[in-house]
């Protein structure tokens, strides 16, 4: 049998470039983490694989502070963590209160309208928290309203909502609260229980620094009897929960073949799980809140300014606006180019206005805030704008010099 | 701020096992493509990112054998390929024909199911391939069928099907025709232009040797055609194909921001692609025949009885019946603890009843042909069936021996 087209000409392996990753994700992984990910594959159905995917049953527990049996990876990226919500908790005809404040809100909507729901929008400005007042009317305005959905930390933004207020808000009346915790888990507190939540989506390569490609989901006892009492089958088979849950099922129990699952990310994630727990959560807010302020004692000596208010402000994600008269694209490119440093350009309204700097996970170290202040400020100085390196090394080092607290 | 919840006690990092992976996938990846894919993560923005997948379009054409524009990797597993094919081109009410003859063919019935579709059942035996006469008969009898499926290479069998002839008898009558290549793509000719395939998807982890997690796709001109003149939305935000297209897009286009590509897997993913590429598409699957027919001599010493007659037997997957009075399970394990080699089960009516041996990509080779054949002759003999494992090797090696063709 012949293969009658030619191979492609000119195509060998690719040099992949080493970055520091400081964009809105993915984040920098650890070199554990990269190892586990770089062990030959094992099969999904290895017994040494199944206790595995126990282990990181009860990590992703701790994680996102719950004790929801129903607590996996979806094996997919975070949009497919938002959608195995939707898909399995919206049914045609359902009222659906969706918060919007950035680009995950929009996604929603989407999310919503293509499984046959009624989307009621609730709007806030980019780079706002969503605003529980405008939730609190919705809610009264729409009694009928089977969930509320918002997003915890919009990574396009840098912007965080009040999860535990909007939450409550939600079960006061009924309804079931959708979060996406996309950028927040592991960076700042994420407490699914002690929030009420109900359907809590992440992605494994922003504060977890982990691979791309994983979405940590957990879902409460509520949420697992709404998906069962649907009247008609969930319009997925992949994403439907329950033929999930015979997958990640209770240890002992008979695991049900559904799909390969990606060992190699799953080893990673197992990984970075385990460093998550040995560093402790507390810990892991701690340090991304401790090097934020660095960076941004650094910016302000530098003149940028912030897009979100000071107290609604992720430490992990740090828009600021670019100055008038510089060329945005330019910076990043020279940042990337002379100092293999990746940052993140502007989403929708905030394109070309803004930059996005990443302190998740392995990413948010002090040599990481060193080198983005150096590079920044030199990249800047090159352009005309004069910037002085040293104040902004200097306002960083005063607060890596403070008393820890 | 405090997390009430204490982390799980007992839980280190996991030592990961070496396997050798003779099932029906994962198979072993060769070093080259583990060295790539524990690459540290760039971003999936970066010029360097781009110019890679620019590639992987280009080698998935020539692993397809297709000039379709519309070719790229679903960052999902093969399930989430499969459900791209379905939810963009079934509509609901529209009638399907899908052929049954194994996991993967039910599968596709619950996708056109869940899709609002009729799927009309086209059944035969497991472990048979598909019959083109039933084909024949059911577009006769529907002739407002829109589409074919079926699966080329049936994993839960080993079963392969006259892809050329069914797709022909779709496209005689103007249905498209959805082809299941999972386990067929680089172990046997899939040839998609010449086949006149309209959407066909495969996994990263069969024949191509790659890490779980991605499922290669290719969509004809006239399946483009069906999804543009969608009367509504594709009922999924990730799958659109809409969407997918302006994020794969073509060279010098704006690639609009999707969702956060799986990186890593997808530098594993070039890597393999580069391999299949220099090693040529009828050297790999002359490859795979060998192998195949060295362990078919072998089995054949050992008194081992085919699932598949011989004109429709893949040789990547050989499904064969496990001797009578012989513990099915025993032997897996036996093979797993003992020889560290993983082979497959039976699924479905053919579970407890058949073993399934991989030989796909990587694992395609004359050492672990042996190391099967020892191992297994050492296991059955030590349950009281004595076997000859020197004959068993000798019947291998003369395969190895005969001059190349």
């Amino acid at each position: 049998m012949n293969a009658p087209l030619v191979p492609p000409p000119g195509i060998a392996s690719c040099p992949v470039p080493r970055r520091i990753l400081m964009g809105p994700g993915p984040s920098d992984m650890p070199p554990r983490v990269v190892a586990a990910l770089g062990h030959p594959a094992i099969g999904h159905l290895d017994p040494d694989f199944v206790r595995m995917m126990e282990e990181i049953k009860l990590l992703l527990r701790y994680a996102f502070q719950t004790n929801n049996a129903l607590t996996f990876a979806v094996s997919g990226p975070g949009s497919v963590g938002m959608e195995t919500c939707f898909v399995n908790l919206v049914e045609p005809g359902d009222k659906v209160i969706v918060c919007r404040n950035g680009v995950f809100g929009g996604r929603m909507i989407e999310n919503v309208q293509r499984f046959g729901g009624t989307a009621v929008i609730v709007e806030d400005a980019w780079g706002e928290p969503v605003d529980p007042q405008k939730v609190a009317e919705a809610l009264a305005a729409h009694p009928d309203a089977r969930a509320v959905a918002f997003v915890h930390a919009e990574t396009s933004t840098g912007a965080q909502s009040d999860a535990a207020t909007l939450i409550g808000l939600a079960r006061a009346k009924g309804a079931l609260a959708i979060v996406d915790t996309v950028t927040s888990l592991g960076g700042t507190p994420v407490l699914a229980d002690a929030w009420g939540a109900d359907a809590i989506y992440s992605g494994s390569q922003k504060c977890l620094s982990c691979v791309p490609g994983l979405a940590p989901v957990t879902f409460s006892a509520r949420a697992v009897e709404r998906v069962k009492a649907r009247k008609g089958k969930v319009p997925s088979w992949f994403m439907d929960l329950g033929l999930v849950l015979e997958y990640w099922s209770a240890p002992g129990g008979k695991r049900t073949y559904h799909h390969t699952a990606p060992v190699n990310s799953l080893f990673a994630l197992h990984e970075s799980l385990v460093m998550l727990k040995d560093e402790g959560l507390e810990n892991a807010w701690a340090r991304h809140r401790l090097h934020h302020e660095a960076l941004k004692a650094g910016f302000e000596t530098l003149g940028l300014q912030f897009v979100v208010r000071e107290d609604a402000r992720l430490p992990q994600l740090n828009a600021v606006h670019v100055p008038a008269g510089i060329d945005e694209a330019g910076v990043r490119k020279q940042l990337l180019e002379k100092f293999n440093l990746e940052i993140g350009a502007g989403l929708g309204p905030l394109a070309g206005k803004v930059w996005r700097f990443g302190l998740m996970g392995y990413s948010a170290r002090r040599e990481n805030v060193e080198l983005c202040l150096r590079a920044l400020a030199d990249v800047l100085s090159g352009m005309g704008q004069a910037k002085d390196q040293r104040a902004a090394l200097a306002a960083a080092e005063s607060v890596y010099a403070r008393p820890v607290r």
